[in-house]
This record gives C-alpha cells, structure tokens and sequence, in this order.
C-alpha cells in the first residue's frame, strides 16, 4: 500500500502501481469522468501511469490551465494521427498544446494541406477520436528512438531525438501513431468531442529562416459541443470587435507603408480620445504627487549599455544611428527608465525628497518583424504611460498602496469588472540569483503582499516568477467577451539603481541607494486603446468618446440652428458635430447608432423656436426634447461623475 | 550737370562727378555728418565715389541696416589695419559686417591672439580712426592684384582673387592697409568713435575642416561713446537673462552627456510649463477647428525622398538606420509635413472638406555640430507647434486671417507688444523659377496682403524673399531689452501637395489640388520657451508659470496647516509648494522672490486659527490676510483673464 496526499492534505491509502485516474474513480464517477491531468509530487503525471511509492497528488480538470494543456496537447496527437491517414508520407515536426488549442508543423511532402481539407481533417479527428484509443506512454533508449524515427524518415524527429540526453525519452501512441513525447496525457481520444480547425499558417523549422518551411495547422478541440459552438460564437464576436476594423471605421488610427509598416498614425478622432486618456491620468497622477517630465526619444548607445538595455534588446531593436562626424551612436530608445536615472541624478537628493515620481507618456521602439506586426497591439513604436518611482526601502509598501489606488481607479472608469493580480517572489532556494540585498528583498516582497492584503486583493502568489533585479505585482483584466489582457504591472527593481549609482543622502547623513519602482496602469497607449475598442465594440465611455454628440437637423433650412446649437455646445467643451449631409433623417440617426455616438440631437423647426434640442440617447433610444443647456448640463455631469468618482 | 533723383521723387542738379556725400553737405551740415552708406540706381555706392550720369540716389543713416552695415564693415577694415600693426606677417581671410558688429578672419602667424590683447587693439583702433584715414577705393586688373597681394604673401586673399572675374576687381586702402573688397565703404575713418573686441573664435579657412584654422576676431563699434555703453548694457542685461542660466536656477530643463548633447530633457517644472503652452494653444485651435494629430517621430527614407527634404536635410540629418533584415531605411524625422500629407491620402476629400487643419507637436530632428548647440536655441531635437491647413486657393486669405489671429492671441498673452511683419513675394521678373500657376500665386499674394491690410498690420513687402514653393508671412517680436527673434511663419506651399499627388474633388466633379499652409507660432518649444525665458527673466505671467503659489508656515509648527491649504489650492488647480525648511521666515520670502514665485503665501498662528493666508505679490508685495478661497478666487480670476482674453 502507498499513502497519497491530496491538496487539503487529507492522505488515503492505495495499492502501489494505482494510476491518477483509479484514484479519482474512487472519489467520484463524475471525477473520473472530469479529470484531465495530474501532477505527482509537482511532477506532471500521465492519469493512467501509475504511482508505486508515496506522494502528493493534484487533479487537474477543464477549468485548470494545466486540465486544457493536457486535453490540447492529446489533441496535437490526434492530429497528427489524423494528417498521417490523410496525407500519406507526411513528416512531423513538434505540436504543442497553446493558449486558445494547438497546432502541428508538418511537412505534407507532396500534397499541400488546404483551407478546403479542413472539414475532412475534422470529421477524421472525430472519427479516430470516437475510437476511444488508448494513449500509451513508453520510455525508450535513444538508439531505439532514433532507429524508430529514422526507419519512419522522419527527419524533423530525429533531429530532435540526437540533441536528447539517452534514458529520458519517452514516446506516446495512439492508434497507429507514436509521436517523440515528454506527456502527460489524456489516458485515451475519447473525451475529445468537438474539433476546429482553425487557421494554416508557414512556420520554419525551428524559427529559423534559413530552414525548411513547414506547414503550421492551427485548431481548437473541445469536451462537449457546445463549448466549440460558444468558443465560435466568441470568435465571430471578436471579430467584430477586431480593433483594426472598428478603428477604421471610426477613423481612429492608419498605417502608411510609406511612412512605415507598424508606426501607427493617429487621426483627428483616435488623438482626441488618446489624449483624453491622457489627461485623465495626468491628472490622476498629479493629485498623487508625481511629476510629468519629457526626455528625447533617442539616446547616445552608452546609456543603454549602462542600463543593461542594450545587451538585452540591442538585437531586437532598430539599429544605431551612426553619426560619423562625432562618432556617436544612438539608438531609438528601447526603455524610458535610463533617461529617468538621469534626472535623477541630475542634482543631489535627501531622503525628505523621496519619494521622487516621474512620469511620462515616453515612447518606445521596437523592430518586430512584418510579418508579426498587428494593428496597435504589435507595433514597432509605442507610448508607454511610464512612470518611475524613486524611493526608500520603507517606503515601497505605500508606494504599491497609491500604484494601486490608480489602477483601481482606471479600471472602474473604463468599466473594467473582472480582474485578477499575481504577485512574484524569489525563488526562495534559488536566492543568490537575484540582484539587490536579502534585507530589501524580504522587506519589498512583505510589502507587496501586505498591499494587496490591505486593498482587500485576492492574488495569487507565484514563487519564483520575480524577475532579477525584484519582485512584482502584475493585473490581468477580463474583457466584455471574457479573453484576458495583461494591464498594469508594478515592478521593484533593485538593478537600475545599482548600475546608474543612484543615491541619496538618508537622516544618518550617510549615502543610500533609492529603490525604483516602475508602473505602467494602461501598459502602452497603443496596446491600451486596442483593448479598450474591443472591450466595448467601440462604444467608449461618454467622457472619453471622441464624439460624444452629433447634431442633425432634419433638413437644410436648420443648418444654422445646428451650427449654433454646435457653437454652444462647444464652448462648454462637449465634442460635437453636424451631420448636415442631404439625406433623411432616419438614415442619419442609422448612420452616427452605427458610428457608435452616445448622444443625437434632431433639430427641426420646434426646437429652433424654442432653444431646444430633441435627444436620442445611444441604448436608450429617444428621451424628449429639452433647452440646450439643460442637455448640456446633464452631459457635463454625467461625465463628472464618471472621472471624478474617485 | 546731372540730375539726381531723391527717394521722395524730387529731382536735384548737380555737376558731373559729384559725390554722394557732397550731395548730402548741400542738403544739410547734419545730414553730412549722420550719412554713411548710399545706393545709386540701386547700386551700393562710397560716399565719396563720384556719380558721372543722371541717376536716383538713396542715402542711409544708422538707423538703417544698410548704414550700419557700411559702418561696420569699414570697421573690420580698421581692426585689420590695427592687427597688422600689432601682429606683424599677420595674413588676412575675410572680415565682414555681421548683424550685431563685424569680424576679421586671421592667420597671426607666430604670436597668437589673446583676450588680455582686446585692450590694446582697441586702443590702436581708436588711434588710426581718429587720423580720419581716408578709405580709397580703387579698380584694378586680376593680375596686378594677384601680385599685389602675391608680393604681400596673402595667400588667403591670392586664393579668392584667383576665382575672381577680371574687371570686376577693387580694392579699399586706408593707412597702410589694403584690402581686396567689393565695398562700399565710409569716406573716412573717422566716424568710428567707440570700439569693443567682443571675443575670439577658431574658424576654418572658407568653412573646410580639412583646411588651416584661423582666428576669427569679433568685434563691435559705434559713432558714439554712448551707444557703446548702451550696448554693453544690454549685453550684460542679457547675460543676466541667458536662459540657460535661469532654465538651471529654476529648474525647468536639463542636459545630459550620457543620453546625448544637444537632446533636452524637460524637468518637472519645465514640462509643466511647455504643457501649459501647448494646452493654452490647443484650445485657442480647437475653437479655430484645428485637429490635432500624432505621428510617428520617424519615416522611412522613401517618404523624404518623395517630399524633397531627403535632398535637402539628408546630409545635416542623423544617418538613416538601416534595417538589414527587411533591407529599409528610416530616418528621425526632419519635418512633419509628409506625414500629415499622408493622412490627408487616408481618405477621398471633397471641397466641402477644407479647409483641412491638422495640429501636431511634432518633434523633428536635426544634426547639428557639438560646437554650434547652444541651450534651448540650437538643438539636436526640438518639437514644433506645427499644423498644416490643407485648403481651397479661394480659401487662402481667409486662413491667413485666421492665423493671424493665433499669433495675436498669443503674443498678447505673452505679453509681446512689439513685434513687425514682412511679407515675402514672388520676383515679378523671374516668375519661371517657382512652381505652382501663376493664377494661385496671384491669388495667394494678394490674398496676404489683402489680409494684413485688413489686420490693419503694416508689414513690409519683399519682392523676391518668397520660397520657391509659395509666398509667405513672417513676424519677428521684439523682446524686453529690445532683441528681435523671429516667431511664427505662415508659408503657402505649391510643392508637397504636388509631390504628394493630393486632390480634393471640387463642386465641379473635378480632381483639384488643394493648397497647402504651413504654420507655428512658437516656432518650437524649445525655442519659444527660451525666448520667452529671456523676455521675462523667468517671471513668466501667472497663467504659465510651474510654481504659481509658495506657502511658508513660519515655524514646523504650521506645516500641517500649510499642507492643508496646499491641498485646498491643488483641489482648484492652482500649483502650489509648500517650503518647509527650517529657515527664518525672512530668508524663505528672498529665497522664494529670487525663483520668481508669483505669489507667497505666509501661515502662522493667526492664520492657521482663521482659515487664512498672508499674501505677497511679485512686485507689489504685502497685500494683507485673507480667507484661502478668497485668495484661490483672485488668483483663479486673474489666470482666467490672460488666457480667455480672446
């Protein structure tokens, strides 16, 4: 008999050589029937290999990251087994399981694999599925490895195969097929009820150009039906949502080849609601106490090899700019953080100035490739909403405190309800990895938590997800259709400090290296606006639309009533236009419902001879006629209320 | 006899061969005496050099540019002569009139020139001068200059005459010193009654580094001992104002070597301060139906290549960087008008579009030599306040007008109340070198002086100043101590929307290219903010200053009370530091005067007890208690004042 554990450290006996999937069988049928994955030990863990000595179990289900990898990585089998029976002669490279399902990359060989061939993929996936094949893990040496693969000419495999250490590698068969695998997987095909294959895509073999193409098969599997027919729906919705399309349509931003491919150009309207954002955080920022500063988006190549920044993004970045006649080189800044440093330093500092808050809306680059840029989530250049803070060691827990005071406040005015944080320590056995003393360290990771403990902030704790140079807490939000967006991360670091020799003098009169903290809330202007389109399908919050109110009056002869009504409007600063085109009133209201404008005013003769605007409120439809002050004192409040409820 | 024709159109006779300087003895004793350069037919023309035929003569006086610049340049000539006494086998470059005095380009030989020798140089100038040394003009052939100055071993001088036309040749003697110059010089020396070697420079022989440097000798004079010491007033005023100087004192920019020379990096306060101009502008454009956008801050060198500016800025530009992956070249931008023409491409326009104003703080790049930055005034990166009116030839002067309205609003409110105009038009004679139809020229110059007249502005018109590509309108401001810095050009441009192939559809059905303006009142931030910061020492007008209230508890005592009442002016946007060191209240008030604080508010007991505050007023001092909302409303009324004035 063996003793396992489970998570509510409750501990069961069982035979030894018992698999996962026995255990949960003995707990519950629907268990059973729900399990997808299992760690031994923190050790990933096949449900039908079995465990011959004492240990700590977790199962894993649908709901667990690690129940859809294991659910998804079987499916990247079922694939391939799927492609091996349709594309006769096809080779193999890796399939892994990803966020949103899987993918394989194969090399067909002669026949190519097309859009048109994926109902036929599908319905063999279901076929082979339904078969209830087993799934069985065996380890194997690697000349037996490399024999099995080489008889087959699957050349990709054993590439792999010759760079793996003899006596860890294991294979997976299903049916007719057996893939190179470290696992864990599903114990048979069977709980695989939905399949969709999703997209095709060129991929070289190993990311490297140089090599062969292969062809990349995107999909999508589910345990029941009716997830696939949401996870379509969702699909279809946002697509709808794509924020290239609605930015088009709303004439937010354009890309010029001319210009340059992933340099995003903002048109009248998308600046206006840039710019808002803008000055919604400024002034946020401004009540708690940081100071807006503006430095060059170009720096001598010197400052980034000082902070690091070069080693790590010289690479990835546009190359210097070399200036012969002064033998200088500069490069399109990579981080805000150096030119900071350098304020900082720019005259000495006491520990009464601390804490030091400079903020910027600082712009970065970056030279992705083409073929990755994608409207304003992948850039080449992009403003961050940066901000550094320069403090003491004792100050960092009150500075996470206001950081988070913010944040809050940004998600609740943009609507934001759903939202998780991570908090990232050490690896506590792995201490002499990080930069920084042990002191400062514990006193920064305490910090955090007590912060988030004191706003009431359920986040998870990762150990070990601590970058370098300090620990950190990231939010993740929830959009209206449920995807989840990274926003917001509050970072401490202890390394930048180090390399610029940033000082001050403490209460001691003696010399004391500040801790910086960095914090974007929005991440990156850009990045933000992108999400925040297709989180509200383009129905911005009223204070931040770029159009808030469109005027319309319902023939020529009240063209210059509009233009006043505008004329009013305008001076108590609500953004308005006038849509005088010479068309039908209903096709007016039809076209501004479909631009997304939150408030229509329809002027006709009654309203001229009163002072009046009729008002079509967005969702709500008609809500009367009424002076014109009136309306804009309701609108002027209702935007009150929205950016000053904090 | 001859008949000379005065600038009034009256008609004198004169025997042949008389001068203009007999001329002037024959008007008036005091005009004789005040004259110093002439033209006839246009021509410049020596005082002393006889006129053989009917012609119509001009006569200049100090006060005129073309009298000061004869003044100096015959001045140059008399440092010559003085160096050559004191620095023997000196050889001369060139020495011209400049805008404020004159230089002598010289190769000393052995005994180099020193500042401890300005005393005695000036000493030996005032002694030849007051020899009224008559200045001789003289036509000789090339080859007997050649060997004139060949014998004299002017090597430099040999070099110039050697590219020279035969014929065309004259030289000036005065002394024992010649020169070879075009003139037109004084008749005599002796006008030259006060004399300052301002400072010393290295300059290239004819602007080549690769050639031998010589000393260039700055120097100034005047006709009066008086003018002189005005002048160095003024300069010493100006040393004073150096905004370099007051920019550190009061903390509003920065340089780094490590980020980069000539980069400027904005401060707290500065940034505060630059933001508060340009939100100050976007409103006044906003209710002027400007819309603003952003662009990247760097094209692909294609982009240039198309608008021209590659062929022009190209080699003064950082170097493209080259992106060797997709093989393209992007440049830091060094202007922002392809850009926007650019966005006006995103879309079909139609006549009932324009005009079309796209605003932009875009920041431009220039490479500018290490030796020639200079603070804030010459820069490697400046952001101008630029737009970029797309409209209508018919729409020309009604834009025109706009614009002007800009600059007014905005000199008003910076309190420039002198400042002058120049319009700057086609040559008639020589139309063929513009582009764009003679029709929109036409159009486009009378609408500038058309509006101008109807500003009831009297700006001066010059034929032949325009640009190639449009006629334009620039404004110069005269500063506190009376410098004139240009500000503000409105340039029509027929160039890039050709080069760009912009169209508008007209009432016509027709494709139409539209008219292009560009404009920016502050020129650049960088720029105007150092203007502005020598026009006012730093006490910029209350609306704009980053530091509009200071509060001083007179003892720790008070500095809860004092943070209240900061928080209580924060709360109404006003900008308020509380200084809480422990310093005597009286050392606070001098401390705080001397950072040009608009107001001081003093706190203590009395004042804490009746929810007061005790003010100080720049220039006018003490003026009593008051209740904090009392003092927040005159404060908030007397900002409201200066920028709502429009």
């Amino acid at each position: 008999m063996i003793k396992i554990t489970f998570p509510d450290q409750s501990v069961k006996e069982f035979a030894a050589g018992t698999t996962p999937m026995q255990i949960a069988e003995s707990i519950s049928p629907r268990l059973a029937q729900e399990v997808l994955a299992a760690t031994v030990d923190g050790n990933e863990w096949d449900l039908s290999r079995p465990i011959e000595k004492d240990a700590a179990i977790k199962l894993f289900k649908w709901d667990d990251a690690e129940g859809k990898h294991a659910f998804w990585h079987s499916s990247a089998h079922l694939l391939a087994e799927a492609l091996q029976e349709l594309y006769p002669g096809i080779k193999f490279g890796i399939g892994p399981a990803i966020e949103n399902g899987f993918y394989y990359d194969v090399d067909p060989g002669e026949t190519p694999i097309k859009e048109g061939d994926f109902a036929a993929i599908e319905a063999k996936m279901m076929e082979l599925a339904a078969k209830k094949e087993e799934i069985v893990r065996k380890e194997i040496s690697k000349a037996d490895a490399l024999k099995m693969f080489g008889d087959r000419k699957e050349e990709y495999k054993v590439e792999l195969i010759s760079e793996l250490e003899d006596g860890t590698i294991t294979t997976y068969t299903q049916g007719s097929f057996t893939d190179l695998c470290r696992g864990p997987h599903l114990p048979n095909t069977s709980a695989i009820k939905a399949v969709k294959i999703t997209s095709l895509a060129g991929a070289y073999w190993r990311g490297d150009e140089k090599r062969h193409q292969l062809t990349r098969v995107y999909g999508i599997t589910f345990p029941k039906k009716k997830m696939l027919d949401e996870y379509l729906a969702l699909l279809e919705e946002a697509k709808k949502r794509d924020h290239r399309k609605i930015g088009k349509e709303m004439e937010l931003f354009m890309f010029s080849e001319t210009v340059g491919k992933g340099l995003p150009m903002w048109l009248p309207k998308g600046t206006a609601l840039r710019l808002r954002l803008e000055d919604f955080l400024k002034k946020i920022q401004r009540r708690f106490g940081y100071q807006q500063v503006m430095t060059p988006h170009i720096g001598n190549k010197l400052l980034y090899v000082t902070s690091g920044h070069y080693a790590k993004y010289g690479k990835d970045s546009f190359q210097p700019i070399h200036t012969p006649e002064e033998d200088e080189e500069y490069l399109l800044k990579p981080m805000n953080c150096p030119h900071h440093c350098e304020i900082y330093k720019w005259q000495p500092r006491s520990y009464k100035d601390l804490p030091l808050r400079f903020a910027e809306f600082g712009t970065v680059y970056r030279y992705e490739q083409s073929g990755e840029l994608h409207g304003l989530t992948r850039v080449r250049s992009f403003t961050q909403d940066d901000a550094h803070i320069f403090c003491r060691p004792d100050q960092v827990k009150d500075e996470f405190l206001k950081v988070m005071d913010i944040i809050f406040i940004i998600f609740k005015a943009l609507d934001f309800k759903n939202f998780e944080a991570q908090i990232s320590l050490r690896d506590p056995n792995n201490k002499e990895k990080y930069i920084g003393s042990d002191e400062n360290w514990e006193k920064a990771e305490q910090a955090i938590v007590e912060a988030c403990k004191e706003k009431g902030l359920n986040a998870r704790v990762e150990l070990g997800e601590a970058a370098f140079y300090g620990p950190k807490l990231d939010f993740m939000v929830k959009d209206a259709i449920g995807r989840r967006w990274q926003l917001g991360t509050i970072q401490v670091d202890y390394n930048l400090p180090e390399r610029f020799e940033l000082e001050y003098t403490g209460s001691d009169n003696q010399k004391h290296r500040p801790v910086m903290i960095h914090r974007a809330p929005f991440g990156s202007m850009e990045r933000f606006v992108a999400v925040l389109i297709e989180h509200t399908a383009g129905k911005f919050p009223l204070w931040l639309t770029p159009e808030q109110v469109v005027i319309m009056p319902i023939s020529e002869k009240y063209n210059d009533y509009a233009e006043k009504v505008a004329q009013e409007l305008e001076m108590r600063d609500i953004r308005t236009t006038i849509d005088n085109r010479n068309e039908k009133i209903g096709r007016k209201i039809r076209d501004n419902e479909l631009k997304r404008i939150p408030y229509l005013l329809i002027v006709g003769e009654k309203e001229a001879e009163n002072n009046e605007v009729s008002v079509r409120k967005q969702g709500e439809g008609d809500k009367g006629s009424m002076k014109i002050t009136t309306f804009a004192e309701i609108l002027t409040e209702e935007v009150e209320k929205m950016i000053n409820q904090w």
